[in-house]
């Protein structure tokens, strides 16, 4: 199993970051504007649509201000049963975001690939709350010819 | 042992990311300013400085236009004894990165910190090459309150 790691502060408050992460405007805000589902509905399933596919995640733990977990139950064939943990800490002036998406089988191409994309991604939710605009699909930042 | 994984696509040719990784204007141009040393002297050091401390790489592996591997040799703690490993690879118009940071002892937090950071990287040295302007160090897009 292998993992990818991502961090980011945010200056903001854990409860500010908690709302981008639970909410259907947070997350249409940072990810894809085509996102459908309760994000505050733990048992329930969020659905992100991108051009080329998406990803259905059902919410299996909400710990207000401090942890969002979900776990992907439809997608591509290497995320299903992976599991993208949020954890969240308040440091002084910043919003410490400890981002794994964990249970990978392989370190395929397709993994590099997500990794940084992943990052780009984290970096429009920061955006998104310190400035007040994200850069979510499908206006996201490329890094490929894949996307 | 734990890796950092990352890839980009870059609109351009595989020798022009290879002159981006062995050249020290090219590693200024997207890494950090502060860059010292001959990228294309095999068994040499480089030493890649920023506000905060630097990281000094011996060069173990250079094939042209395929890979560049180096070693830490000096930095903080947990990057000694890494590897940093470059591999391209031509996919029609654009040049492949497949970027692995490995070796790691510990998934610890300052890991998670530097694989974002390395994907700010690998997005600058995409810039850089396709429109002549990366972000090194010490204009490198902040992440958090660290750096």
């Amino acid at each position: 199993m292998v993992d990818i790691l991502h961090s980011v502060g945010i200056r903001s408050s854990v409860d500010e970051v908690y709302t981008a992460l639970t909410t259907t405007e947070g997350l249409a805000g940072w990810w894809t504007t085509d996102t459908r589902g309760d994000g505050d509905n733990l048992g329930g399933v969020l659905q992100f649509r991108f051009e080329v596919g998406g990803f259905d995640m059902k919410i299996v733990e909400l710990d207000s201000g401090r942890r969002v977990l979900w776990e992907v139950v439809d997608g591509p064939e290497e995320w299903i049963g992976t599991q993208v943990d949020w954890e969240l800490g308040q440091a002084g002036e910043y919003a410490k975001v400890l981002f794994r998406h964990r249970g990978w089988r392989e370190p395929v191409e397709f993994m590099h690939h997500c990794s940084t994309k992943w990052a780009v991604f984290l970096m429009s939710l920061k955006s998104l709350i310190e400035t007040g605009k994200g850069a979510p699909a499908p206006d996201d930042v490329k890094i490929d010819d894949w996307n």
